[in-house]
């Protein structure tokens, strides 16, 4: 047993490489004076296109021995402005707590955020997941249960509210901390058919402080990729904030249904409290007859596998046949209210049509559609509070 | 053939890491009153020596599937201004377009540019090289094809000509596009030797469209690493500029005599039309007998193997030998024209001699001597319109 | 033979990739004004607290041949402010010289300064270690030997005083360059034992020649993780200055004893010369009867093996047990005097608390109480000359 021991002890961490590039472009065909104002300053002056990388990203994730791991992946999308994305170290196998990170991570704050940029339906998420949680990731101690029989899963931590994930850290006692948590349900779930069918629900919270350090700020872009964040808050000045989520999902074969509401109560210290809140509701199809598969581990969506690759597909016969790859539509409403007492930050509404095209598993192209509209957004100097918008947007993405 | 099929769609992104590591030493022994002027503001004041990175990187590179591939890899030689080189996502063994990649990448514009670094024969670029395309890379989508016989290559492609290797992106409804490409002959290829004999020619030409937007500037260090660009037309202010470019090599076993020449013909838009241009030749010649050999999927140099590394060789029979690497001489000729109407970019000519000393297929040292004159070049302030000056480099160099 | 050596001709350049997560909490409990002064210009207001990244690496390693290595390895911890650490190319197995870097390395400056952060006894070096060899690397030309009992290993080289790592080069003709070179003597081995016994001894020494260029400056944090560098000689500007290093290690089974000296002559230009010095004095002592083990090659310290791994451990029967790791104690007094004649850099005196648990080879969890004096340290506006604190620091470790 002496033996036994010595040889595990000298076990070597373990090395997982990974990446992927997404390479996106938008164009805004036309819209009304209030966005070109809050994109340009001018209203005038449609917001301009984008072209270039959305994600760039490679690094490497492990286990250190048999019950501790790590991660660390940069985003090199924009390389004078780099920053990490996952980057922990953590626990494994504990009792009660399970997995347990400490690290830049995701917070725990409902679906459309917790997927993966690499399997979400739309190009960008919708308005209340960006702007109550800004960059997604904090430094935090996070810890990531699951029930025996995968019907329950939860995440629950304490994060400092800033986004470090380009300093690396901070020099403040101000922690501005926050505690926040999510349990999710798989309440049906179709082992038969290899997960074809399943319903899942979850609630997730936060409870946040920022105690005057400016993190109580919510701002977005128009579910799409501008130069501008046309809706904003600005800092409330709030001595903390709650956050409320719920969230649904029902998938029938090809077929799903997805939605997320999301509220947000702040106490401010010198002016009244404000409520900020909104959702979001989609239907996607797979014209190919593939299904999303479902992550009970995590309460998130999985990689599609396309029934066929485009557009070669290698047969044992040593011959080749062609495919068309997997094909899905999508269709999307989202909400927002960033306007309350005197915060104007605006009221949002957008309509997305989505066609996802994935060639092989970990490469697809995105297509979509947005017709947006916004008002009670209150901009000094602005020509209106209110106005609308279209936007085009395409993305290629591999991973590896 | 079912189940066979499921096999390849379950098959996994390759990865294949790669990098290397230039460190450049550089001294400027003498020169006049403009080269001093020009470099460091003062007319008494030489130009400082540099030492550091020239180049240092790494980086990831693979397959998706049997179809797609991808590339990304970091430039880390300046950690204060990263930049990306390579960086895209890409489609193989399509019909016509054979492979066609999107993202960053070397626009299509001549041999010496499109070389390797870690396979050129001097230490850096000639003159106009550089200039007319400054960086190398530029996001664009670009086609990659090649004969069955090998004896025809071909690229081309679209470009946003704004160099976006540290944004990433831009934001703009101005592209500055250009479109280009390169026709590549290998018009003799000696299959008995191996490769020891070929000849090679290609034609090269871009139509670009700054329309504005200040892509259409272009300066270059004097041959040598410099702290500054002492050739340089400022911004153009042109609509449209057209580059054509001409290229020839010819290699007999160890000895090869390689030119090349470019025009750039600018159409301004409020001030005269301008044309610029020069070109460079060289002959080089390995000493210990080696010869560089030729790629001809992509018409450029290919990685020299030593006959023998330097400087300890293991042999079969357990004992070891020593070797002395190859040895490879050249000298190059450069020439360019920078000045027109009224632009003084200056005139540059220039003589560098070279010794490549390769200590094994992955390493080497080079040495370059230059002497150059530059004349026909205005700067507010500078002592004189002319000037000549000396430079000494020293190259170390590996890759994996 | 032929054969035989074309396949050593064409072996490829090996790569081993590593990196390591250190994840930081500093808090400062309770100080006098004059540190509050130091740190946050407010002699009322305490040092923030420190969470955060303090090292976040990843880089790749490898033999281009038989003959040549090279490394590079990022510094993450801070993206914004992204740093090279190891970045060089080498050559090994060279008569006289053995090893020979070329790039960014560590200058040869004494133990605890060479020791890796992985396997270092307190979570930040002493003072003077720091202090004349801040951010440690430097670009230069060093050789590295090792006698063959293994008894003696030496380092030295030329070097650029600048810290260019995150430039990568400079442009300068004042090249700021020193020579330094270490001596080190493992002057027992108790090889019997597996190394359970050393004691070791070493010289190090520096002529190093600013020459007006500001590399003559010397300053530190409190051996804490502090926004400010409390001690601080401002630039000397000095011709030139000297470093002597004396260094000593017993160790003896579970208990070790270590001991450094260090001291500066500056030779000024328009001032009299000054002396600048100090040392520590550390012992420690593992609860759990492991070892710190020597590595001869290099006379630093190596990675200690738990005997048993924190928390789980797998039997050889299937079963699984449960171990606590390794934990090792240790107090470190140390002393450092940056004041001499008009200089007022502070005279620092600290003593050390420390707890190491080590959860298995690659994991550890340290923590650190410190109690501090700073005197003699004359700064525009600070309320006193003199001063103590306390600080409390925790780091979470993994390496990969």
């Amino acid at each position: 047993e002496e033996a036994c021991k010595e040889v595990e002890i000298l076990s070597k961490p373990t090395q997982k490489w990974s990446g992927r590039v997404h390479f996106d472009y938008w164009h805004f065909p036309k819209e009304s004076a209030l966005p070109n104002y809050l994109d340009t300053g001018n209203a005038a002056e449609s917001p301009p296109d984008f072209i270039g990388f959305r994600r760039l990203r490679y690094g490497v994730a492990g286990d250190v021995n048999e019950t501790m791991n790590y991660k660390i992946e940069m985003e090199f999308a924009s390389p004078d402005s780099l920053a990490f994305k996952d980057a922990y170290l953590g626990w494994t196998e504990l009792p009660w707590l399970h997995t347990v990170l400490l690290g830049n991570q995701k917070r725990p704050y409902g679906l459309d955020h917790l997927n993966s940029s690499r399997y979400n339906v739309f190009m960008e998420r919708p308005f209340v997941i960006e702007a109550f949680n800004q960059d997604a990731r904090r430094i935090g101690l996070q810890s990531y249960g699951l029930s025996d029989n995968e019907a329950w899963n939860w995440r629950f931590g304490t994060f400092a509210m800033q986004d470090l994930s380009k300093p690396g850290h901070q020099y403040s006692d101000n922690y501005q901390s926050e505690v926040a948590g999510r349990l999710a349900n798989t309440i049906w779930y179709d082992e038969t058919s290899g997960g074809r069918g399943y319903a899942h629900w979850a609630v997730a919270g936060s409870a946040a402080f920022p105690s005057g350090g400016g993190a109580d700020r919510f701002r977005t872009r128009p579910e799409a990729r501008t130069d501008g964040k046309w809706f904003d808050t600005g800092v409330l000045g709030a001595a903390n904030y709650q956050l409320l989520g719920l969230e649904g999902v029902l998938n029938v074969g090809s077929f799903s249904v997805v939605g997320e509401y999301q509220t947000v109560h702040a106490n401010r210290t010198a002016a009244p409290n404000t409520n900020f809140g909104g959702g979001y509701v989609y239907a996607a199809y797979w014209l190919t007859g593939e299904y999303t598969p479902w992550d009970r581990t995590s309460g998130t969506l999985g990689r599609t596998k396309p029934l066929e690759n485009f557009w070669i597909v290698n047969r044992c016969d040593g011959c080749r046949s062609y495919g068309w790859g997997a094909w899905q539509i999508a269709a999307r409403y989202s909400y927002c209210d960033f306007t309350d007492q005197d915060v104007f930050g605006g009221v949002g509404e957008s309509a997305t049509l989505g066609v996802n095209w994935w060639w092989n598993p970990h490469a697809r192209m995105q297509f979509n559609y947005i017709n947006g509209r916004i008002s009670d957004r209150v901009v000094a100097g602005a020509p209106s509070t209110a106005g609308w918008y279209d936007a085009l947007g395409l993305r290629f993405m591999v991973d590896f």
